[in-house]
């Protein structure tokens, strides 16, 4: 797994837009071709770069070429995320935290504002 | 969020270095240089690619220049995965589901061994 090829490969729309495709099930080269409008030497390009970080995987069949997308990469991805996935949840614990001390302190205000009625 | 920039960015491994190191805390950048061997200007250029695509923010502190790490853009890519994370999940099941399968068929097996011994 080469994570410079795997991100290089995801930092372009059109190669993004393919793995969305894929993700919906597998196709040929032609059929990938025609919703993006674009030449079919552009895109084997585009899938060239995908297949090379391991994203895709295009079999030879004949003379289609049908597509499928890699989960395996996109599941390391994930995992290389997974060092990080704390520092965002921390601060979401610590924004609960700071809305929980919010809800707390009308109930506050409240108990003062009886304790001076009385 | 710029994804293009994002992954870009996170595409070089002396940049994933930089923001693992920065996930442990805030730093200067002389302090980031130092274990990384390499000259100010260097680190000061990944440095800029990685706040261009949002992944830290440095302060402007008198001479120091602390940076930390922006989780909400890592947070971006791990949203941008969700529509992908389907696709393993399923096929671990698919691999759960086959495994119970292997572990079910020895039972049948000793089933009609004790039909025949009947």
């Amino acid at each position: 797994m080469n994570l410079d090829r795997v991100f290089g490969a995801l930092a372009d729309p059109t190669r993004r837009a393919i793995l969305a495709r894929l993700a919906a099930g597998e196709v040929t080269v032609s059929e990938l071709a025609e919703p993006f409008d674009m030449s079919l030497p552009a895109v084997s390009k585009h899938l060239r770069v995908l297949e090379q970080a391991g994203l895709i995987h295009k079999d030879k069949v004949a003379q289609s070429r049908p597509c499928r997308i890699e989960p395996k990469t996109l599941e390391a991805v994930d995992q290389w995320l997974e060092d990080y996935r704390q520092l965002w949840t921390e601060s979401l614990d610590r924004l609960e935290d700071y809305l929980k001390t919010l809800q707390a302190k009308p109930k506050a205000r409240e108990k003062r504002h009886v304790r001076r009625k009385k």
